[in-house]
């Protein structure tokens, strides 16, 4: 299938007219044919418009036609083969086994929620009977069943460019409860963008759904992204991204005549806490599977390990010793974007200069594009001082704080923003001190882990990708796993209707 | 029990010195003693310091001793006996049968949730299993539970006395979910409040239960209301009351550095479509018992059917004689409070004045402090270019819209805000045009009914008392119901936990 750089609008390509960009080659910033032209206001209320008039068919669709329909999109997915394959590389950087594990991660990942829909589960149904006899009110037929809040709006995540992206987790569970989607690619891997999006756009006219179940748009700029967010058509928002972009989103949907929920997963540096036991007895172990995590995919995920706490002491410093000799042989990786791989650089020369932090290691030196793992230190004391060096540093770079005992990580632990994930490193002994702090870690962090690393997030029923903010926008919601289809349904309640007014489910 | 006028905060009553109010007689306007004392700034920490130290004691309450909690409560307000009947009928100017009749609503439903406590199901506990031998990478153990999400601020309603107030609808679900509640008590009930929350004091000692679990605050003004939605401690808003309350508190709550859920119930008219053949042949009946939905407790419902929707025609005509009819027998009712009246007496003169709309009929003549009945006229056409004729008027006022044809309800249809209900009065012959409007209406509202009106709204699994924005701020959730729980709470997945660290629902 070829690359034509159009919006996929109503079963239709078309030129965007709206300015116009190329994708790079992550390695080189080559430029990559064809341009993509970002679109116009015409365009976007096109795919609304579209989206709004299929709603209320898609939404009402048979489940077994909606799980088959996610089915096809996997299928098509996987037919596109190496052409995909090899171009989401070139945007990415990332090397072939990444890309195939994530092509299979996606395409798992639209099975899961094809079940889920089967099962029927999410639509919570509950009939309470009538009781016409009781005093002093007789007492209704109350029938309840959530429905599809309505179209979506997804914004792909820059390092999923399959599982976060055009139908990622957030466009696969958005579809799944019954909600038509509309897709911002992002403009790091267009390309990837459009071959999905047109794998998706395959399996709706496959599937005889309407035409505007799904769009796939591209932004030269910023102005389609916010406009979509505010736009009375979109009845939700589905991002990943950087804490700027997911906070002026929700700030964008906040205000609109009708307020819209935004699932917005941005910033998290994924706390991982070395116990005294777990650092005297292994403490060598963890840092070697620390340094491991950290730069896995060049530390671009979002569970990155990016803040290590620990009393100072021995064990500490062995696990230092261990981890600075492991990151120093981590050769540089290609980072997604240019301008990903510049705020890495300004990010750790930042701290690098920080008068409080100390750099204690970094991988080998970065070519252009690329990203050299670093590890710092700094104490507790300035830590607490200095809330810039709670700010994620997205990349392969963690901070290791040095506390002077117990009291001081405690309050070191009481300045920490909103997580996605926080790991304990913990042996028996340990136990009593880590029950202690769990209250607090779980207020904070929406998947907590004992004596492994974030990274590796199980999409499964139990996976909770979510957390406080800024980690997330919404603490009460996952991005990963069958609970993110909870967060685009809402309850409706039907008293005393007719049978052949009530939908089948109900019956 | 006496009344003291008393701050309800760690256990203890203690006197607020910020400002001084009256409770009033709702029929007189007369004092009633004691003067109650607002909250000050210390007042205002001391409670959410508290709610905060309760928090993690509270939410790993034994499910069985938070059930019987609940229970405690319910029997303490009943032991309050006519003390209570007598303050709240005084400062609501409501009469004796429906305060009982609002006192077992609150205490079925603090029951109702004790059973959903018991049961523990809104934990959603999910477990996947871990697979070490899986390939390429070992999966881990996953377990899920809900959490509790914090102190939680309740802001009682003026219309609900008991059911939606200190131990009604929000307190009894986030008491439920594992958080401590503060209550600002309404300023228009203030004695029932402090009657209620002794009751609710007194139980959380006879369980054995932090004291800050629970807490009374009055405020003479505003400043203790916006101060509890903007504080660090305080994690979700219950309210119910004004458009204009509710979207400040969102605001309030959006702007934080950590923002929080506002789950407001605002705003509704509750439109009643009435279909032609329905019209046809009940038109008189279907009158009757709309003024009698109409006028029931003086028009103060959240559910009150303030719009009246129908096609032109003879139909229509005999409605409006029969509804005409009965509404001039309707006596007077004495309003909540003195605001409140004087908001309805505006808000039906605005009316009156209004050069696109006919006074249909009005209630005999009200007294000082009472609300008369009043029903009104405009067309399809005018409403949809008055959308100042779109606003709720609270009290027993209802808008009639003429349509000239199914077209024009169509778009008068397109312009309705969210709503609570609405309410369908059809016949078999009517069920094609009902069907065909189904999609749109249930983007509207939370709630459904055929051939009824929205007041009575029952108390059990199945309801939803929710909407699209204004009715609610949160169209995914419902404050009356079982459902309503879930409001409180969220997932936190815990990775490899040794059992000994989990929570013994997860072991």
């Amino acid at each position: 299938m070829d690359i034509s750089g159009e919006l996929l609008i109503g079963g239709k390509a078309r030129r965007g007219t709206s300015g116009e960009f190329y994708a790079k080659k992550a390695d080189s910033g080559e430029k990559l044919l064809p341009p993509f032209g970002g679109a116009t206001k015409v365009d976007l209320e096109d795919a609304t418009a579209l989206a709004w008039a299929a709603f209320p068919i898609y939404r009402e669709s048979n489940l077994e036609a909606r799980a088959a329909f996610l089915e096809e999109i996997g299928k098509n997915i996987l037919e596109l083969g190496d052409t995909l394959i090899l171009r989401t590389m070139a945007e990415t950087g990332l090397p072939r086994g990444r890309i195939e594990g994530e092509r299979m991660r996606t395409v798992t990942q639209l099975s899961m929620f094809a079940a889920e829909v089967r099962s029927g589960k999410f639509l919570d149904l509950r009939f309470d009977a009538a009781d016409p006899q009781r005093k002093p009110m007789p007492k209704p037929d109350l029938r309840l069943r959530n429905v599809a809040l309505g179209p979506v709006a997804v914004f792909g995540a820059s390092n999923f460019p399959l599982a976060f992206s055009v139908a990622g987790g957030d466009a696969a569970s958005a579809l799944a409860a019954g909600c038509p989607v509309i897709v911002k690619a992002h403009s790091a891997h267009p390309g990837t963008s459009e071959l999905v999006g047109r794998a998706v756009q395959k399996a709706v006219a496959t599937c005889g759904f309407p035409t505007g179940t799904f769009a796939l748009l591209f932004d030269a700029g910023r102005d389609v992204s916010q406009a979509l967010v505010a736009h009375p058509h979109i009845r939700a928002v589905g991002f990943t991204g950087s804490r700027s972009a997911g906070t002026a989103f929700m700030h964008i949907a906040a205000s609109r005549p009708q307020p819209i929920p935004v699932y917005a997963e941005m910033s998290s540096i994924n706390p991982v806490l070395l116990f005294p036991q777990a650092l005297a007895t292994q403490g060598s172990e963890i840092a070697r599977k620390f340094v491991d995590s950290l730069t896995l995919g060049a530390g671009q995920f979002c569970t990155n390990p990016g803040l290590i706490l620990a009393v100072d002491g021995a064990g500490l410093d062995d696990f230092i010793a261990t981890a600075v000799e492991r990151l120093r042989q981590v050769a540089p990786q290609t980072m997604l974007t240019a301008a990903i791989c510049s705020a890495y650089q300004q990010g750790t020369a930042k701290l690098a200069a920080h008068p409080k932090v100390t750099t204690l290691a970094t991988g080998s030196e970065a070519g252009d594009f690329q990203g050299s793992a670093a590890l710092f230190e700094t104490s507790g004391q300035d830590f607490i001082a200095h809330s810039e060096l709670h700010e994620e540093v997205f990349g392969a770079a963690s901070l290791v704080v040095r506390c002077k005992d117990a009291t001081e990580l405690d309050i070191v632990l009481s300045k920490l923003e909103g997580q996605l994930t926080i790991a304990l490193h913990i042996t028996d002994e340990d136990y009593n001190a880590a029950a202690a702090l769990l209250p607090h870690l779980e207020n904070l962090a929406g998947r907590l882990l004992v004596n492994g690393f974030g990274t590796g997030v199980e999409v499964s029923p139990a996976m909770v990708h979510g957390g406080a903010y800024p980690s997330t926008s919404d603490g009460r919601s996952t991005s990963v796993g069958t609970l993110a289809i909870y967060r685009f349904l809402r309850p409706v309640c039907y008293q005393d209707f007719p049978h052949s007014l009530l939908a089948d489910v109900l019956r």
